[in-house]
């Protein structure tokens, strides 16, 4: 089943398909003279998934307001066929990430059917204790696994552990655990003991895990808590995962820390340590900003790459970190802001593919710091767009996403059949 | 008209004056022997005054949720009551800062009236072109005075003429213009253009104010736009005052810069410009926090008020900035926290009186940075609570002023006179 | 012996004391109504001490230029003479701590013997392996306990044995370890391979580690390597620390984060894991600009203190941590910053003394966040410089330690003693 | 006259061409697909010049310590002869700007000629007023241009008339005018009064400035001064250009800015109000870090030539800004680095030419971000490594610079010409 038009799809790529073949046969002999094959990465490009988030299907805001597109998904069917849409045209994201209690339906069977549908599985299980749902008996207003409320921190574990059941119906294998918990003024939280109630309620949710899950701790350095947060940086998330066990692992967004952090060296901290369990890829300048994937920062983005394809190279024991995007569109259409995503990111993966680490390892070896960063900026300054595309033309995605989409006219064609909620306001919090 | 019975206050204020007496007699005979009269810094205290933004009095929020409270004001009218209480626990807070459209009535006059019947009054008025009103006809989705489309601009123009116009009924003398107009993406927006654009929209704006009116222009670094912003600095802000005229000038908040930056310089720079013309006051560690004025960096907040007194020190011309806290609240009692930094800028304030300036112009003639940084040092370091307890008990305000306001019961009785609208949902925007 | 005429801080002490006697009288009756012993606390600020770093004594630089003083000290026996004059003044820095190989000598009983006289001890030594030394076989430039070259690695461990055993002949019972180490290129250096290398390293000192001493390691951001540092962070810092073993531990500089870190609850995340070794104090705004301790942040400094006067109040356990100095003074003589540096970590310890934590562990237990908030901020805003000036009084040392520093002319009398050397050039390195 | 032997360059082309003229070609058919002449582009590539700084060709440090390399330039003369390797090798650096007085000699005519036999030429001079200068008279310890004494102003502006006169005999036309000056106390300076005398200083430069000559200031957020520094930022930089004159204008160092500045709007907003002069090209993670241009944010330089290369395009008035590196090289060969860096400069110049415009400038307006960013990475992503190549042969530049740089063994042959003085030592300061 599909939702964009295999004829439009086919129809847009002849007519970009000759210069493609002239362009990756240039590319090819080049990349020959450094004994690349270009097959073997184009394969490469072709195995390469990341997955959707479900949430970022919609028009995202700021806390001063949302201002929503036409057409846009109401619920998890919808997004579900988003998600399908945007995987047809980038062949890369076959897989979604859920977020409950939004993505809560009574029949998870008939979800997990109407995903099978278009070829798209589940990953990555998100719980939300940093919002409270209509009726909820108990508030996370000052925090959820680290409230000093036995009863809050309950509610926190059990709808954790109801996640994970969700997943499990869907066939997901992972729970990433995001809490917004902290505080906003000095004092206001014993830095110890908010911890300590983490721990002891990160504790029960690992004992539920099934014996294939890995549970992924995201740390954040601020918001919506704006003076502490209990798993601020990296040292606390990997603390905790070494606390919990050796299914919990740290998850590396990389909105969520310190000016100026070097991100690419707590990746290779993580990997040294066995506890990278996967990212949420966006791109930022200033906060948690959730910006397009490698739009802002792409050289950044490929040395996170370079090492994690390093590691690859190493055999490195137990990694095998999950991938997602976790982005909010505010001035553009989802769609075409994760299609672009999933392929910045994938583009920076074959980026990282064509460095030679034995030359690498060598210059490093000898100190050599000029040869060694231009090694790196060498394999960095390809123009790979041939490999990307002829990847998904070779699984029939689109040679020039954007273009097909637009010409399949699909969130037109939306518009009408998702009627806005005429109640849902734009208005920000302030 | 008083919302907190007098008695109360009487009551509490009886509990606490005999020891403010003896603190205050001895603070007042330590600082005599530094040839400081502390009558004269009593009455400079009980001069003091700062507006409460209308919109500070509700429970603020994130983007991720809003956790509201209860006895919450649900229009402007109550809204002014919370401020009332604010200005008779405080003493030092006898002035509203509006917000259009949200506090816009149809009888202007009625809600001044309203204000007085409680000794308050009416200052800066804020527009909001940051977001979509019910049924609007253009967007600002694209930005608002610098927006690409005549439409969206003309509306926005507009809406800050009718601002003047209401402020002009309520008694007001200024109008703060920020916009959140901005990009996401590089190449999204022509630089030079959109702020282009900007000028050309604020020369019309300019062009409304009235004689005695003066015009803000609010700076920020981002949020809600991340990558640029049109008036992202102090620098865009003085240049775009300098272009529209004397009666336009800049206004600083204390969240709006980038991390390290030493904003004290730029409110110097700004006086020394002739454009300094107000603040909004708040604390951050991060970004836009809007955390309680004081509750972080005291010492930054008495560094500023140092630029502040020593200008009137030096009676620099055209010297009158406007004081507003701008705050959100989302985990205290608003009341509580706009009392609080309310008087927490004032302690700045006062503390930056007690700096001996002959001492200092001569340790900074001769270099002499231990004895200059010690002047600075010895003023913060007093402890002046008793000047301000005094001041508020001799205006009749609150010695203890959350005591007070807990001991009056005031927000428990307003919950089942405010009871909340049952389809306000605290559900944040990602 | 001593450095300052006793007569000459009696006759000064004359002229404060009959102030400071009123003063601490009226702070006196104010905290007993609090339930607070003045004395008690006056005592607690007898004990409290901090060590002089022997480096600070000179005036420092950048890499720009040095602007030399006059009667700079020239040896490490010259230095500790300026360390006694700073006790003399300051009553609470009886001890030094020692960089190596500046402050080698030829006969350690001597110097031990030396400093002794002036009531003077040794502690936490530092290693110095970021600068070649005249004749030294191999070079730094590319590392030293993580150098891909073994020679550099076994030079920089026998380095540290050496400088524990120098500790050992001057009474010290700690090491303080901070490498440079790290990349300015991406690629340069292999992340893990360089903290394996570390590891090793660092396994050989802590092999070599006296059974009573402890190693402290010291993490950095960046400088002086500006894209990579092998121990960047506090994760990193406890994870070797970790790794190597229960004596040793992470010592927090306080100049050594990224921009917007919560400091305060990296310390209370070490108390918690048992690895807060120890601080360098000092002051920043911007990177490790080592500034005068408290000089621009003194809030953050009496929460750091907040933490740990908690962990003493909870008997935390295995809790123990150094205190020094670690400061650069390019514009002030060396003496007068540090004596007033040392001052200003004792007054955060003393207000962190004033927290009435059971109060405020109730209100941490209810989220009542402005109470919380109330509580530290209280503590803050008293005035304690009489129960300093008191403590300082009683132990001999000055209540006024500037003035009587200068009415003493030490700095002038020791110009002609100490010739600056005529070859020594102002000059930075860019 | 060469210090590469054309036979050692054209033995390495050899080696390449073959390779570079296929790529070249399929690069160029490629461009011809969007309507771009690969030849006119490489016509730019080759008129593409930017300025190396004399000091950057010797081994730099830290506070901490250098590190100093074999066979480097002892002298002015010998960086002249480094800086013609430079050009010979990159085909893009014909120029040198130097600094005084490390780069004063008694007979300007003679360094001009030693130059010019090389095809070099002179542009921008820098002052130098952070360093004494042995038997200085007085000193700038305490600042130059803003020195609240008079001598050490008159002594700071004496000097700057000296460069522009040092500059006049070696044919440059500009002035760059960098101060450290600023403060490490908070109270230590009076902000306005610093910046008042640094205009009055500056207005004395000023009208010794030759009718043809231009005066470009440079701002810097911090570093040699540590809490306040007198031009720190864009906004400073420009009301200062503003008020000396038309002659006067902004120089952008990339490193100078705090966290997360949006560099690229700073130039936009100084080509606007006609004050953009010129730029020191660095990048950095940190601070200053001065590290090699593109080595960290290529995307960011990119983004910056977009703004200059849209100027040129729009043929801004009194656009005309001067080029120059300024890095400082800690664990390279300067010689590699500047190399490299140059071209990196020059890539990213190129790039920018590749955007189409007028589709841009159509997004923008359509407000179509998601393309409009789209056009910006088509540009990017383009390998244009065969015409920076390219423009090399033609001129006779290497094919591939670093490797013929080491086939020429030219750092070798200088170390027994270029003796290292024994006495030099490589320590830091701290």
């Amino acid at each position: 089943m599909r939702r964009i038009d295999s004829a439009v799809v086919h129809e847009q790529n002849e007519q970009e398909f000759k210069f493609l073949q002239t362009d990756f046969n240039a590319l090819g002999e080049k990349l020959s003279r450094d004994g690349i094959d270009i097959e073997a990465i184009t394969k490469a490009a072709e195995a390469f998934q990341i997955a959707v988030p479900s949430w970022g299907t919609g028009t995202g805001g700021t806390r001063f307001a949302r201002f929503p597109g036409q057409g846009e998904p109401r619920n998890i069917f919808e997004k579900v066929e988003d998600c399908a849409v945007i995987n047809e045209l980038s062949g890369c994201t076959d897989s979604i990430s859920p977020h409950f209690p939004w993505d809560k339906v009574d029949d998870f069977s008939e979800l997990k059917q109407h995903a099978a549908a278009f070829g798209l599985k589940w990953v990555s299980v998100n719980s939300n204790t940093f919002q409270d749902q209509p009726g909820q008996a108990v508030s996370y207003k000052y925090g959820s696994l680290s409230n000093t409320e036995k009863a809050s921190r309950d509610l926190a574990i059990q709808h954790n552990l109801d996640c994970i059941s969700y997943g499990q119906q869907l066939g997901a294998k992972s729970l990433t655990v995001w809490v917004g918990d902290g505080s906003n003024h000095p004092g206001q939280q014993h830095f110890q003991r908010a911890f300590e109630r983490y721990l002891a309620s990160a504790e029960q949710i690992y004992k539920g895990l099934p014996a294939d899950w890995e549970m992924h701790l995201e740390h954040k350095m601020f918001e919506p808590a704006f003076y502490s947060t209990v798993i601020q940086d990296w040292g606390s998330s990997i603390l905790a995962a070494m606390h919990l066990g050796p299914k919990c692992k740290s998850l590396v967004d990389l909105g969520h820390h310190a000016p100026n952090t070097n991100i690419e060296m707590i990746v290779a901290r993580l990997i040294q340590f066995k506890k990278l369990g996967g990212f949420h890829f966006n791109d930022s300048k200033y906060g948690d900003d959730d910006l397009d994937s490698g739009s802002l920062q792409p050289y950044q983005q490929f040395l996170i790459f370079n090492e994690l394809v390093d590691a690859e190279h190493r055999k490195e024991a137990e990694f095998n970190p999950a991938y997602m995007l976790d982005q909010s569109h505010n001035v553009t259409d989802p769609i075409e802001s994760l299609v672009t995503s999933a392929i910045e990111v994938q583009r920076s993966y074959i980026k990282a593919l064509l460095v030679n680490r034995d030359a690498l390892y060598g210059y490093q070896e000898a100190n050599d710091a000029i040869m060694a960063s231009g090694e790196l900026k060498r394999a960095f300054n390809f123009d790979v767009a041939p490999i990307l595309a002829m990847a998904r033309y070779r699984k029939g995605a689109a040679i020039n996403p954007l273009k097909t989409y637009r010409a399949a006219k699909y969130r037109q064609s939306m518009a009408p059949v998702r009627p806005r909620d005429p109640k849902a306001t734009g208005s920000g919090i302030i």
